[in-house]
Protein backbone atom coordinates (compact mmCIF):
# COMPACT_ATOMS: atom_id res chain seq x y z
CA UNK A 1 0.00 0.00 0.00
CA UNK A 2 2.00 2.81 -1.17
CA UNK A 3 0.13 5.96 0.66
CA UNK A 4 3.13 8.01 -0.96
CA UNK A 5 1.04 9.81 -3.92
CA UNK A 6 -2.41 9.65 -2.17
CA UNK A 7 -4.13 13.47 -2.11
CA UNK A 8 -6.74 13.73 0.51
CA UNK A 9 -9.57 15.67 0.44
CA UNK A 10 -10.61 18.15 3.56
CA UNK A 11 -14.14 19.69 3.78
CA UNK A 12 -14.37 22.73 5.92
CA UNK A 13 -15.99 22.02 9.63
CA UNK A 14 -16.99 25.55 9.85
CA UNK A 15 -16.54 28.98 8.61
CA UNK A 16 -14.89 32.09 10.53
CA UNK A 17 -17.00 35.37 11.22
CA UNK A 18 -14.30 37.97 12.61
CA UNK A 19 -13.66 41.59 13.39
CA UNK A 20 -10.65 41.10 10.80
CA UNK A 21 -12.21 41.37 7.36
CA UNK A 22 -9.17 42.55 4.83
CA UNK A 23 -5.41 40.74 5.35
CA UNK A 24 -4.16 44.28 6.17
CA UNK A 25 -4.39 44.57 9.68
CA UNK A 26 -4.64 41.00 10.55
CA UNK A 27 -2.42 40.07 13.64
CA UNK A 28 0.69 37.51 11.75
CA UNK A 29 -0.09 35.28 14.45
CA UNK A 30 -2.39 34.11 17.04
CA UNK A 31 -2.14 35.33 20.73
CA UNK A 32 -0.64 38.88 19.80
CA UNK A 33 -4.54 40.75 19.83
CA UNK A 34 -6.04 39.03 22.33
CA UNK A 35 -8.86 40.83 22.90
CA UNK A 36 -9.94 40.04 19.04
CA UNK A 37 -13.19 38.26 19.27
CA UNK A 38 -14.52 35.73 16.44
CA UNK A 39 -16.48 32.69 15.97
CA UNK A 40 -17.11 29.62 13.54
CA UNK A 41 -20.33 29.07 12.41
CA UNK A 42 -20.26 25.40 12.32
CA UNK A 43 -21.83 23.66 8.93
CA UNK A 44 -23.92 20.68 8.96
CA UNK A 45 -23.18 18.09 10.23
CA UNK A 46 -20.55 19.71 12.51
CA UNK A 47 -23.09 21.75 13.79
CA UNK A 48 -23.99 19.05 16.64
CA UNK A 49 -23.66 19.90 20.43
CA UNK A 50 -22.45 16.49 20.74
CA UNK A 51 -19.36 16.83 19.18
CA UNK A 52 -18.21 19.29 21.59
CA UNK A 53 -19.10 17.53 24.43
CA UNK A 54 -16.53 17.84 27.32
CA UNK A 55 -14.62 20.90 25.76
CA UNK A 56 -15.34 23.17 28.28
CA UNK A 57 -12.89 21.66 30.19
CA UNK A 58 -10.24 23.27 28.00
CA UNK A 59 -8.92 26.73 28.28
CA UNK A 60 -7.18 26.88 24.64
CA UNK A 61 -8.03 25.46 21.39
CA UNK A 62 -6.21 24.36 17.72
CA UNK A 63 -7.76 25.72 14.53
CA UNK A 64 -6.28 24.20 11.76
CA UNK A 65 -7.47 26.20 8.72
CA UNK A 66 -7.24 26.67 5.39
CA UNK A 67 -5.82 29.87 3.83
CA UNK A 68 -8.43 30.39 1.50
CA UNK A 69 -6.76 33.51 0.10
CA UNK A 70 -3.91 32.16 -1.14
CA UNK A 71 -4.94 28.67 -2.60
CA UNK A 72 -4.36 29.79 -6.06
CA UNK A 73 -0.94 30.99 -5.53
CA UNK A 74 1.93 28.58 -6.39
CA UNK A 75 4.42 27.00 -3.98
CA UNK A 76 8.04 28.34 -3.44
CA UNK A 77 10.44 26.70 -1.25
CA UNK A 78 11.74 30.06 -0.19
CA UNK A 79 9.50 33.12 1.13
CA UNK A 80 9.99 36.59 2.17
CA UNK A 81 8.47 37.07 5.71
CA UNK A 82 7.16 40.58 7.06
CA UNK A 83 8.78 39.62 10.29
CA UNK A 84 12.63 39.68 8.41
CA UNK A 85 11.59 43.33 7.79
CA UNK A 86 9.96 41.49 3.72
CA UNK A 87 13.86 41.30 2.56
CA UNK A 88 15.77 38.09 3.95
CA UNK A 89 14.32 35.08 2.15
CA UNK A 90 14.45 32.16 4.49
CA UNK A 91 12.52 28.41 3.92
CA UNK A 92 8.82 28.41 3.94
CA UNK A 93 8.61 25.15 6.14
CA UNK A 94 10.58 27.43 8.66
CA UNK A 95 8.00 29.55 8.56
CA UNK A 96 4.09 30.07 9.21
CA UNK A 97 3.72 31.96 5.82
CA UNK A 98 0.75 31.33 3.97
CA UNK A 99 2.41 30.51 1.06
CA UNK A 100 2.92 26.89 1.70
CA UNK A 101 2.28 23.82 -0.44
CA UNK A 102 -1.02 22.99 1.26
CA UNK A 103 -1.80 26.47 2.40
CA UNK A 104 -2.84 24.68 5.95
CA UNK A 105 -3.07 27.40 8.82
CA UNK A 106 -2.61 26.25 12.65
CA UNK A 107 -3.55 28.77 15.57
CA UNK A 108 -4.09 28.34 19.07
CA UNK A 109 -7.17 30.76 20.66
CA UNK A 110 -8.95 30.82 23.60
CA UNK A 111 -11.96 28.83 24.18
CA UNK A 112 -15.42 30.40 24.81
CA UNK A 113 -17.30 28.29 24.03
CA UNK A 114 -20.80 27.74 21.91
CA UNK A 115 -23.32 29.75 21.04
CA UNK A 116 -26.87 28.73 19.87
CA UNK A 117 -28.48 31.35 17.45
CA UNK A 118 -31.64 29.54 16.09
CA UNK A 119 -30.56 27.20 13.44
CA UNK A 120 -27.16 27.90 13.83
CA UNK A 121 -24.24 26.89 15.97
CA UNK A 122 -21.44 28.70 17.12
CA UNK A 123 -17.82 28.38 18.34
CA UNK A 124 -16.31 31.73 19.55
CA UNK A 125 -12.78 32.39 20.55
CA UNK A 126 -10.27 35.11 21.50
CA UNK A 127 -7.08 36.03 20.08
CA UNK A 128 -7.21 34.41 16.80
CA UNK A 129 -5.22 35.89 13.75
CA UNK A 130 -8.26 34.64 11.12
CA UNK A 131 -9.85 36.67 9.03
CA UNK A 132 -13.56 36.33 7.77
CA UNK A 133 -14.65 33.52 5.98
CA UNK A 134 -11.48 31.15 7.01
CA UNK A 135 -12.51 27.90 6.68
CA UNK A 136 -11.68 25.60 9.85
CA UNK A 137 -10.89 22.03 8.49
CA UNK A 138 -10.68 20.98 12.36
CA UNK A 139 -10.75 21.78 15.85
CA UNK A 140 -8.90 20.27 18.03
CA UNK A 141 -8.11 20.81 22.43
CA UNK A 142 -4.91 22.16 23.37
CA UNK A 143 -3.07 19.34 25.50
CA UNK A 144 -0.16 21.45 27.78
CA UNK A 145 1.81 18.34 28.31
CA UNK A 146 2.15 17.59 24.76
CA UNK A 147 1.69 21.45 22.95
CA UNK A 148 3.26 23.81 25.46
CA UNK A 149 6.96 23.59 25.29
CA UNK A 150 8.50 25.92 27.58
CA UNK A 151 12.15 24.80 26.27
CA UNK A 152 11.85 25.76 22.63
CA UNK A 153 13.45 28.37 20.96
CA UNK A 154 13.19 29.64 17.76
CA UNK A 155 15.61 32.28 16.95
CA UNK A 156 13.15 34.16 14.19
CA UNK A 157 10.46 34.40 16.82
CA UNK A 158 11.48 34.25 20.07
CA UNK A 159 9.81 36.88 21.44
CA UNK A 160 6.43 38.58 20.03
CA UNK A 161 7.06 41.31 18.01
CA UNK A 162 7.50 45.12 19.61
CA UNK A 163 4.37 47.08 20.13
CA UNK A 164 4.04 50.59 19.26
CA UNK A 165 2.31 53.03 21.21
CA UNK A 166 -1.17 53.84 19.92
CA UNK A 167 -2.43 57.24 20.75
CA UNK A 168 -5.80 59.03 19.72
CA UNK A 169 -6.83 62.38 18.78
CA UNK A 170 -9.58 63.23 21.10
CA UNK A 171 -12.25 63.20 18.59
CA UNK A 172 -11.11 59.76 16.97
CA UNK A 173 -11.31 58.10 21.19
CA UNK A 174 -14.67 60.19 21.58
CA UNK A 175 -16.23 58.43 18.31
CA UNK A 176 -14.69 55.15 19.25
CA UNK A 177 -16.13 54.96 22.31
CA UNK A 178 -19.29 56.00 20.92
CA UNK A 179 -19.33 53.89 18.37
CA UNK A 180 -17.76 50.66 20.98
CA UNK A 181 -16.75 51.32 24.01
CA UNK A 182 -13.54 50.60 25.56
CA UNK A 183 -13.78 46.77 23.93
CA UNK A 184 -13.25 49.22 20.73
CA UNK A 185 -10.66 51.21 22.04
CA UNK A 186 -8.45 48.08 23.14
CA UNK A 187 -9.02 46.21 19.98
CA UNK A 188 -7.96 49.29 17.49
CA UNK A 189 -5.19 49.71 20.13
CA UNK A 190 -3.95 46.14 19.90
CA UNK A 191 -4.27 46.04 16.16
CA UNK A 192 -2.42 48.85 15.60
CA UNK A 193 0.29 48.45 18.17
CA UNK A 194 1.16 45.59 15.58
CA UNK A 195 2.16 48.56 13.20
CA UNK A 196 -0.09 46.51 9.85
CA UNK A 197 2.21 48.18 7.79
CA UNK A 198 4.84 46.66 5.39
CA UNK A 199 8.11 46.89 6.49
CA UNK A 200 9.55 48.90 3.31
CA UNK A 201 6.44 51.44 3.97
CA UNK A 202 7.72 51.78 8.14
CA UNK A 203 9.84 54.79 7.69
CA UNK A 204 6.85 56.60 5.56
CA UNK A 205 6.09 59.56 7.83
CA UNK A 206 2.33 61.25 7.42
CA UNK A 207 0.60 59.02 5.30
CA UNK A 208 -3.26 58.56 6.10
CA UNK A 209 -4.08 54.89 6.33
CA UNK A 210 -7.27 53.38 6.58
CA UNK A 211 -7.87 49.99 7.70
CA UNK A 212 -11.27 48.01 8.83
CA UNK A 213 -11.60 46.31 11.76
CA UNK A 214 -15.12 44.23 12.47
CA UNK A 215 -17.57 47.13 10.40
CA UNK A 216 -15.92 50.02 11.59
CA UNK A 217 -13.41 52.30 9.17
CA UNK A 218 -9.92 53.37 11.28
CA UNK A 219 -7.66 56.02 9.73
CA UNK A 220 -4.63 56.50 11.24
CA UNK A 221 -1.11 58.27 10.55
CA UNK A 222 2.23 56.91 12.22
CA UNK A 223 5.21 59.08 13.49
CA UNK A 224 8.84 57.31 12.19
CA UNK A 225 12.46 58.47 13.37
CA UNK A 226 14.26 56.43 10.32
CA UNK A 227 12.83 52.98 10.30
CA UNK A 228 11.82 53.19 13.47
CA UNK A 229 8.34 53.66 14.51
CA UNK A 230 7.65 56.25 17.30
CA UNK A 231 3.94 55.75 17.62
CA UNK A 232 0.86 55.56 15.68
CA UNK A 233 -2.23 58.05 15.67
CA UNK A 234 -5.51 57.16 15.31
CA UNK A 235 -7.42 60.26 13.52
CA UNK A 236 -10.42 59.18 12.72
CA UNK A 237 -13.26 56.15 13.50
CA UNK A 238 -16.40 55.76 11.13
CA UNK A 239 -18.83 53.01 10.41
CA UNK B 1 -18.08 33.57 -3.01
CA UNK B 2 -18.97 31.20 -0.96
CA UNK B 3 -16.44 29.04 0.47
CA UNK B 4 -18.46 27.19 2.46
CA UNK B 5 -18.47 23.91 0.82
CA UNK B 6 -15.37 24.46 -1.09
CA UNK B 7 -13.09 20.79 -0.66
CA UNK B 8 -10.14 21.11 -0.14
CA UNK B 9 -6.85 18.80 -1.87
CA UNK B 10 -4.08 18.13 0.48
CA UNK B 11 -0.96 16.08 -0.88
CA UNK B 12 1.80 14.53 1.00
CA UNK B 13 5.20 16.39 1.20
CA UNK B 14 6.70 13.43 2.73
CA UNK B 15 6.14 9.93 4.64
CA UNK B 16 6.86 8.81 8.09
CA UNK B 17 10.15 6.33 8.75
CA UNK B 18 8.91 5.68 12.80
CA UNK B 19 10.43 3.13 15.17
CA UNK B 20 6.53 2.40 15.34
CA UNK B 21 5.31 -0.07 13.32
CA UNK B 22 1.84 -0.83 14.47
CA UNK B 23 -0.89 1.31 16.29
CA UNK B 24 -0.36 -1.21 19.39
CA UNK B 25 2.25 0.69 21.76
CA UNK B 26 2.68 4.00 19.37
CA UNK B 27 2.25 6.59 21.83
CA UNK B 28 -1.15 8.57 22.66
CA UNK B 29 0.48 11.94 22.46
CA UNK B 30 3.46 13.86 21.03
CA UNK B 31 6.66 14.17 23.84
CA UNK B 32 5.30 10.88 25.54
CA UNK B 33 8.27 9.13 24.51
CA UNK B 34 11.01 11.73 23.80
CA UNK B 35 13.58 9.30 22.81
CA UNK B 36 11.66 8.28 20.26
CA UNK B 37 13.52 8.86 16.73
CA UNK B 38 11.51 9.42 13.79
CA UNK B 39 12.29 10.87 10.15
CA UNK B 40 10.47 12.21 7.36
CA UNK B 41 10.89 10.61 3.84
CA UNK B 42 10.26 13.78 2.09
CA UNK B 43 8.92 13.73 -1.58
CA UNK B 44 9.61 15.69 -4.84
CA UNK B 45 9.40 18.73 -5.18
CA UNK B 46 9.75 19.09 -1.24
CA UNK B 47 12.86 17.37 -1.21
CA UNK B 48 14.90 20.47 -1.42
CA UNK B 49 16.90 22.37 0.96
CA UNK B 50 16.15 25.40 0.30
CA UNK B 51 12.66 24.84 1.50
CA UNK B 52 13.93 24.16 5.22
CA UNK B 53 16.71 26.81 4.97
CA UNK B 54 16.54 28.41 8.55
CA UNK B 55 14.86 25.52 9.88
CA UNK B 56 17.87 25.05 12.08
CA UNK B 57 17.17 27.84 14.22
CA UNK B 58 14.09 26.24 15.51
CA UNK B 59 14.22 23.49 18.20
CA UNK B 60 10.79 22.28 17.86
CA UNK B 61 8.34 21.81 14.94
CA UNK B 62 5.07 20.96 14.41
CA UNK B 63 3.89 17.88 12.23
CA UNK B 64 0.82 18.19 10.70
CA UNK B 65 -0.40 14.45 9.09
CA UNK B 66 -3.15 12.10 7.80
CA UNK B 67 -4.23 9.67 10.27
CA UNK B 68 -4.33 7.40 7.22
CA UNK B 69 -5.24 4.39 8.96
CA UNK B 70 -8.44 5.74 9.87
CA UNK B 71 -9.11 7.49 6.50
CA UNK B 72 -11.74 5.09 5.69
CA UNK B 73 -13.78 5.22 9.05
CA UNK B 74 -17.19 7.22 8.99
CA UNK B 75 -16.62 10.26 11.03
CA UNK B 76 -19.03 9.93 14.67
CA UNK B 77 -19.96 13.11 17.10
CA UNK B 78 -18.04 11.18 20.01
CA UNK B 79 -15.76 9.01 20.90
CA UNK B 80 -14.61 7.13 23.85
CA UNK B 81 -10.80 7.78 24.49
CA UNK B 82 -8.42 5.90 25.99
CA UNK B 83 -7.34 7.84 27.89
CA UNK B 84 -10.71 8.08 29.90
CA UNK B 85 -10.88 4.27 30.11
CA UNK B 86 -12.67 3.66 27.14
CA UNK B 87 -15.87 4.17 28.72
CA UNK B 88 -17.04 7.24 28.94
CA UNK B 89 -18.10 9.30 25.50
CA UNK B 90 -16.86 12.54 24.99
CA UNK B 91 -16.96 14.88 21.55
CA UNK B 92 -14.63 14.60 19.05
CA UNK B 93 -13.46 18.06 18.92
CA UNK B 94 -12.93 17.15 22.75
CA UNK B 95 -10.42 14.81 21.84
CA UNK B 96 -7.20 14.25 19.80
CA UNK B 97 -8.96 11.06 18.45
CA UNK B 98 -7.96 9.96 14.90
CA UNK B 99 -11.52 9.07 14.44
CA UNK B 100 -12.35 12.60 13.57
CA UNK B 101 -13.68 14.48 10.07
CA UNK B 102 -10.65 15.50 8.59
CA UNK B 103 -8.28 12.72 9.86
CA UNK B 104 -5.82 15.76 10.22
CA UNK B 105 -3.24 15.09 12.91
CA UNK B 106 -0.97 17.26 15.03
CA UNK B 107 2.34 16.86 16.97
CA UNK B 108 4.75 18.97 18.31
CA UNK B 109 8.28 17.28 18.10
CA UNK B 110 11.85 18.37 18.84
CA UNK B 111 13.33 19.30 15.82
CA UNK B 112 16.57 17.48 14.53
CA UNK B 113 17.74 18.37 11.45
CA UNK B 114 17.90 17.53 7.37
CA UNK B 115 19.90 14.84 6.68
CA UNK B 116 21.09 13.53 3.01
CA UNK B 117 21.02 9.68 1.73
CA UNK B 118 21.85 9.54 -1.80
CA UNK B 119 18.89 11.03 -3.55
CA UNK B 120 17.08 11.29 -0.76
CA UNK B 121 16.80 13.92 1.83
CA UNK B 122 15.13 13.41 5.56
CA UNK B 123 13.91 15.55 8.03
CA UNK B 124 14.73 13.86 11.53
CA UNK B 125 12.77 14.43 14.76
CA UNK B 126 12.53 13.43 18.16
CA UNK B 127 9.32 12.66 20.36
CA UNK B 128 6.57 11.96 17.54
CA UNK B 129 3.59 9.95 18.25
CA UNK B 130 3.59 9.21 14.51
CA UNK B 131 3.68 5.53 12.97
CA UNK B 132 5.43 4.02 10.23
CA UNK B 133 4.02 5.54 6.65
CA UNK B 134 2.09 8.02 7.68
CA UNK B 135 1.55 10.78 5.35
CA UNK B 136 2.87 14.43 6.26
CA UNK B 137 1.04 17.36 4.92
CA UNK B 138 3.07 20.17 6.45
CA UNK B 139 5.48 21.02 8.64
CA UNK B 140 5.96 24.51 10.46
CA UNK B 141 8.41 26.08 12.97
CA UNK B 142 7.32 25.77 16.58
CA UNK B 143 6.45 29.51 18.04
CA UNK B 144 6.82 30.24 21.38
CA UNK B 145 5.01 33.25 22.01
CA UNK B 146 2.28 31.98 19.81
CA UNK B 147 1.90 28.31 20.63
CA UNK B 148 3.28 28.11 24.45
CA UNK B 149 -0.01 28.71 26.46
CA UNK B 150 1.76 27.93 30.28
CA UNK B 151 -1.82 29.19 31.10
CA UNK B 152 -4.07 26.86 29.39
CA UNK B 153 -5.51 23.74 31.10
CA UNK B 154 -7.45 20.44 29.63
CA UNK B 155 -9.52 19.12 32.86
CA UNK B 156 -8.82 15.41 30.36
CA UNK B 157 -5.45 15.88 30.17
CA UNK B 158 -3.52 18.45 32.37
CA UNK B 159 -1.26 16.08 33.08
CA UNK B 160 1.02 13.84 31.34
CA UNK B 161 -0.24 9.95 31.91
CA UNK B 162 0.96 8.05 35.33
CA UNK B 163 4.40 6.00 33.83
CA UNK B 164 4.26 2.70 35.05
CA UNK B 165 7.59 1.14 36.29
CA UNK B 166 9.54 -1.35 33.88
CA UNK B 167 11.99 -3.98 34.04
CA UNK B 168 14.09 -6.56 32.13
CA UNK B 169 14.46 -10.20 32.97
CA UNK B 170 18.40 -10.84 33.46
CA UNK B 171 17.95 -12.51 29.72
CA UNK B 172 16.36 -9.91 27.90
CA UNK B 173 17.89 -7.23 29.22
CA UNK B 174 21.18 -8.79 27.84
CA UNK B 175 19.31 -9.23 24.75
CA UNK B 176 18.55 -5.85 24.82
CA UNK B 177 21.64 -4.26 25.15
CA UNK B 178 23.19 -6.40 22.26
CA UNK B 179 20.67 -5.65 19.62
CA UNK B 180 20.53 -1.84 20.54
CA UNK B 181 22.50 -0.94 23.51
CA UNK B 182 21.34 1.95 26.39
CA UNK B 183 19.47 3.77 23.57
CA UNK B 184 17.09 0.38 23.07
CA UNK B 185 16.42 -0.17 26.72
CA UNK B 186 15.78 3.66 26.92
CA UNK B 187 13.00 3.19 23.87
CA UNK B 188 11.24 0.11 25.23
CA UNK B 189 11.45 1.31 28.76
CA UNK B 190 9.41 4.56 27.84
CA UNK B 191 7.13 3.08 25.09
CA UNK B 192 5.95 0.51 27.53
CA UNK B 193 6.03 3.02 30.63
CA UNK B 194 2.70 4.12 28.91
CA UNK B 195 1.16 0.58 29.10
CA UNK B 196 0.18 0.42 25.44
CA UNK B 197 -2.77 -2.12 26.71
CA UNK B 198 -6.72 -1.35 25.97
CA UNK B 199 -8.25 0.04 29.56
CA UNK B 200 -10.36 -3.07 29.35
CA UNK B 201 -6.93 -5.27 29.53
CA UNK B 202 -5.30 -3.43 32.15
CA UNK B 203 -6.66 -5.72 34.62
CA UNK B 204 -5.46 -8.72 33.40
CA UNK B 205 -2.15 -10.29 34.67
CA UNK B 206 -0.15 -12.71 33.35
CA UNK B 207 -1.17 -12.07 29.76
CA UNK B 208 1.87 -12.15 27.23
CA UNK B 209 2.15 -9.35 25.02
CA UNK B 210 4.12 -8.59 22.25
CA UNK B 211 4.66 -5.81 20.24
CA UNK B 212 7.12 -4.27 17.72
CA UNK B 213 9.39 -1.62 18.14
CA UNK B 214 11.65 -0.80 15.12
CA UNK B 215 12.81 -3.56 13.88
CA UNK B 216 12.56 -5.73 17.34
CA UNK B 217 9.95 -7.97 18.82
CA UNK B 218 9.52 -7.42 22.36
CA UNK B 219 7.50 -9.78 24.60
CA UNK B 220 6.17 -8.70 28.34
CA UNK B 221 3.70 -9.21 30.62
CA UNK B 222 2.01 -6.46 33.50
CA UNK B 223 1.31 -6.95 36.82
CA UNK B 224 -1.63 -5.53 38.40
CA UNK B 225 -3.00 -5.34 41.33
CA UNK B 226 -7.26 -4.83 40.29
CA UNK B 227 -7.36 -1.85 38.12
CA UNK B 228 -4.33 -1.10 38.51
CA UNK B 229 -0.94 -1.33 36.99
CA UNK B 230 2.07 -2.34 39.51
CA UNK B 231 4.23 -2.77 36.79
CA UNK B 232 5.36 -4.65 33.79
CA UNK B 233 8.33 -6.70 32.95
CA UNK B 234 10.42 -7.26 29.73
CA UNK B 235 10.69 -11.06 28.79
CA UNK B 236 12.21 -11.41 25.47
CA UNK B 237 13.37 -9.24 22.80
CA UNK B 238 14.14 -10.47 19.53
CA UNK B 239 14.83 -9.86 15.61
Amino acid sequence: MDSNYINYLVRPIGIVESCFKEKFGTPRQANLVDSAEGRIRLLPPFADENAFAGLADCSHLWLQFIFHQNRDQSWRPKVRPPRLGGNASIGVFATRSPYRPNALGLSAVRHRGLVREGQQLYLSYLGGDLIEGTPIVDIKPYVPYADCHSDAFNRFADESPVKVDVEFLPQAEAECLTWGGEALRLLVTQVLAQDPRPQYQQATNGRVYGLRIDCWHVRWIAKSDRDRVLYITVIEISE
